[in-house]
């Protein structure tokens, strides 16, 4: 089975030589009494010519048929610069029909017109396409060099377990039933937070792992029910240090797997900055279109709609005044979705403000307007009134949607920036009691401890997300290792002693023994292969990924099992009454 | 939080040097004045000196407390040679408390006298025994010599899922309910075994994956519901490639991990000569006590333990033959264990064959028997008589038994082995059929291809196990690719064609297009570095396993869930009547 070259490496300089080369056939042409065939691998293409002779040897070779042929390498007449071995073909001595191939149910090429749902039943052949493969081999050049920059820092790989128990992360776990002990089950792991500060609490100092996680949660799009993370944990690092570390490694992942020379620092956005300026609090800062803060325009206005309100804001997105009643319905539908009970739409049109509500706008505020918003003719402008969450949120959805519809991004370029200081608690309203913004181990800022007591909110935790191009890729935080402080986090949260035990019990208690100093952070590695690869989703760079509905076309899963598994799990299936 | 160097790496030459250290109180020591601390990090333990005056800010301290102190490096007077630090120690001029610690439940040193589910209740202290932390670094050496090592020759690491289909492999599957599929199940991968066959047909030639595979066996001593396996498999590769190049995969991890040199090729042992000579499919041949075959000696023996039966073998053990009638009771309650009607022990004393049984014996059998044997004073001889398959595994058990008693091995030996043609298929008297040895997909010999119709039993598989020190530590196969070759041998193992379809449906179909000869093979990461840490169990190299009866002590997984869960799950408990 022994091959000479791989069926992308040939060149004018291999002209010659004799090769042996196997791969599938993903062209056939006659030509005359020549047969031309296009022979791949995993490598690229290699042109093979066939003489009448040796043609009629291959005469029902089709396409995906697996060849190994032995030849002479010659100098193509008509050299296709596309492919990389364009200037040379073979022309084959011998051949051996290695396997045949029925007719694939995909086309097995970059392009394909096949549905999702095709494409993944067959997935074996979907990823037979070239433009898969590099994909795969993409991510695995990803993944690789995170490794090699891990390994190199003296980070260890730790495997932590799959079969484990709840963790408090706020998704819903996916259960596992044990077959020994009766009505009993071990959870997936929605992520190793735990067991990675249990390692930092064991002295490892430096940890991480390629790390499985599983979150059972309502699909959207995007979503895979088991998902995988760069986790990471470091012990006596700074928020700053390990930022930087974090930094230096995706440098190295753009050199390697894309040539890219990527600059740090990265931008560092504290989270109310992102919210305030791009209304999300993951960014793309790639365009402009940025939110303005324009409550002080109207801080006396007679306009009911802005009367009272916590925050008022605007975008303004230039040349697009003509927009349609119709189109700029669909901009309130969108705005409604994000949680605004409406949406003011302006235009400025020769040197003038326009619009139905600019009656009710003074001439001053209107002057005002024009100069904090510095407009310019043909802009539109679109202004939220609500509370600041819900201004900011509302424009950072239109402000997307303008850059989707008008082009303003490009998959080529990357915008990596980090947001800090996000809020330690939240309060919620409607429960009267605060929540972990992250979970209820997040380090406070030291500067802000002194607000811990009286003024919760008013608290910023160590955390920091990394964004790439609008994308949370990951996200992290120094942990709270000091007894005092915990202690009141979880005072804070409402939590009484015996919740303490049953939620936390065991890790609570492992703080006690001399717990380092530490912090860490997780990449989502598929986001990152998505983003890299330029793909639309994150089914494009895994492997065998579900669909929507959390299934796997091509096997089934999940499926039916026999009673007499469920029995030996202790378990009965309860079908609701429609079935 | 920045120390200068770690606990492990000060040297005389570093004397008069202004450091800094952080690390954990690992031993205290008052000495008149002044008092001594054993600093201790992953990397090593370095001595600290107080003075008096330093002495009175650390009075509390205690061990694992974590100190950050400054000092000046000095040549120590009574040197300590264990030490790689034990030249010098850190006259220290500033401390800090970065955190406290309460006395720890477990001695925190390489000598343990903790019971095992203490160590596991306590595995984060567990863990920051030195001794365990350098299992944990030396199983993240091995795997990252076996990534580089695949790495370096283009194989792609790809992951394949976890949440999947029921898998063929025999064992009993971890079921994961779906919350939105009613009645519906997801399974834990037992391997990857039909990912990585259809990542061959996929066109990727070289797969590797370090995954995590699950069984829910019956639990044995060693076993994990979640083990690590670094599932290999490749395109275009003969048997004796595919072995050739997993040898110097595992002469680079000797290398690197133990600074071994490991000889290659290895010793390859065909099945039925594994079996022959050392009773096993994974013989340890780092100690003699081979099996002979004395079928021969019996030939027309009187003997009626000995007319008629398939087998004869024997085992010679020197210096054994004052073993006491209560010893060899014991042997022969090991021998019934593995299958055994009795077992026949003699002893050669005084140039005599001694024995309940010798009586049956003709004065020829008695003599060829010496001969056979070549028994010299002092030697036990047992003698086992039945099918050729208990014969060989009750002596093969009985000599692993002494080499154990006798203390025959060492830890630091290590004796690799492949053994190699394993029979394609077993015949099941009781069920009157075939069950493949390995799975369905095995590759049979090309040169026992005529006897695939006529007598199965008869055919070879291209299966290779590689074997170190009496352990199975990977297995492989060549892969069945042709159609022709695969309906047989679904005929052979008595399938229909309906049930070829619900069991292997996608599987046998994604064969149509274009299948690649492929094969590969899986290690037992875990096994593994057991052996090369020199551990006892593979527990030890496993961060948080399950005990034997597949809890975690820490986290006390498997655990109740409540009922909300289980009703989204749409499933109820039945609990047994004893509960």
């Amino acid at each position: 089975m022994k091959r000479t070259h791989n069926n992308g490496e040939l060149r004018l300089s291999n002209v010659n030589e004799e090769v042996t080369l196997i791969g599938w056939v993903s062209k056939r042409r006659n030509f005359g009494a020549l047969v031309f065939i296009d022979l791949r691998d995993r490598y690229g293409i290699t042109q093979l010519v066939f003489d009448e002779q040796l043609a009629k040897h291959i005469t029902n070779v089709r396409n995906e048929y697996i060849l190994k042929v032995d030849g002479v390498v010659a100098e193509r007449k008509d050299k296709n610069p596309k492919l990389a071995t364009g200037d040379i073909e073979i022309k084959v001595k011998g051949v051996e029909i290695v396997n045949t191939a029925e007719t694939t149910p995909l086309i097995i090429a970059d392009e394909t017109d096949a549905l999702e749902d095709t494409r993944l039943v067959y997935r074996y052949l979907d990823l037979r396409r070239p433009v898969m493969q590099n994909k795969m081999m993409l991510r695995h050049k990803i993944t690789k060099t995170m490794r090699n920059f891990l390994d190199d820092q003296e980070f260890l790989e730790i495997e932590t377990p799959i079969l484990t128990k709840s963790t408090p992360e706020g998704a819903r776990d996916y259960l596992v039933p044990s077959r020994i002990h009766e009505g009993e089950f071990y959870a997936l792991p929605q992520s190793p937070q735990l067991f990675k500060q249990l390692l930092m609490i064991s002295g490892f100092e430096k940890y991480y792992q390629v790390a499985r996680c599983f979150r059972d949660e309502d699909l959207r799009a995007d979503r895979q029910p088991d998902f995988t993370q760069v986790d990471i944990e470091m012990s006596f690092m700074s928020e700053e240090e390990i930022q930087t570390m974090l930094e230096n490694m995706m440098v190295k992942v753009m050199k390697e797997t894309l040539d890219y020379d990527l600059k740090v620092p990265f931008l560092r956005l504290p989270y109310e900055e992102a919210m305030n300026r791009y209304g999300s609090d993951k960014p793309d800062n790639r365009f402009g279109i940025e939110l303005k803060d324009i409550k002080g325009v109207f801080e006396h206005s007679e306009f009911k709609v802005f009367k009272g309100v916590e925050s008022i804001k605007a975008i303004v997105v230039p040349e697009q005044a003509s927009l349609s009643r119709k189109e700029i319905d669909k901009l309130t539908d969108l705005a409604k979705k994000y949680g605004a009970g409406g949406l003011v739409s302006l235009k400025f049109v020769d040197d003038a403000l326009q619009g139905g509500v600019v009656k009710f706008f003074s001439d001053t505020e209107i002057a005002e307007l024009i100069t904090v918003l510095n407009l310019q003719n043909n802009d539109l402008v679109l202004i939220s009134s609500d509370t600041w969450q819900t201004t900011c949120e509302v424009l950072g959805a239109l402000r997307l949607h303008f850059a989707d519809v008008l082009q303003l991004t490009s998959k080529d370029d990357f915008s990596f920036l980090w947001v800090t200081d996000f809020p330690l608690v939240e309060y919620d309203k409607e429960d009267g009691r605060y929540y972990a913004k992250h979970h209820p181990f997040t380090r406070p800022k030291d500067e802000d401890l002194k607000y811990l007591d009286t003024a919760p909110e008013k608290v910023h935790a160590a955390a920091y997300d990394m964004v790439l191009n609008g994308y949370e890729i990951g996200g992290g935080s120094l942990r709270i290792y000091d007894n005092e402080v915990q202690k009141k986090m979880f005072k804070i949260l409402g939590f009484s002693d015996e919740e303490i035990q049953e939620r936390f019990g065991f890790f609570v208690d492992a703080f006690k023994y001399g717990t380092p100093p530490h912090g860490g952070f997780a990449y989502g590695l598929d986001r990152v292969a998505m983003i890299l690869s330029k793909s639309d989703s994150i089914r494009d760079v895994i492997a065998f990924p579900k669909n929507a509905a959390a299934r796997c076309p091509m096997t089934g899963a999940p499926g039916k099992v026999d009673d007499k598994q469920l029995e030996e799990l202790h378990l009965q299936v309860i079908y609701s009454e429609k079935e």
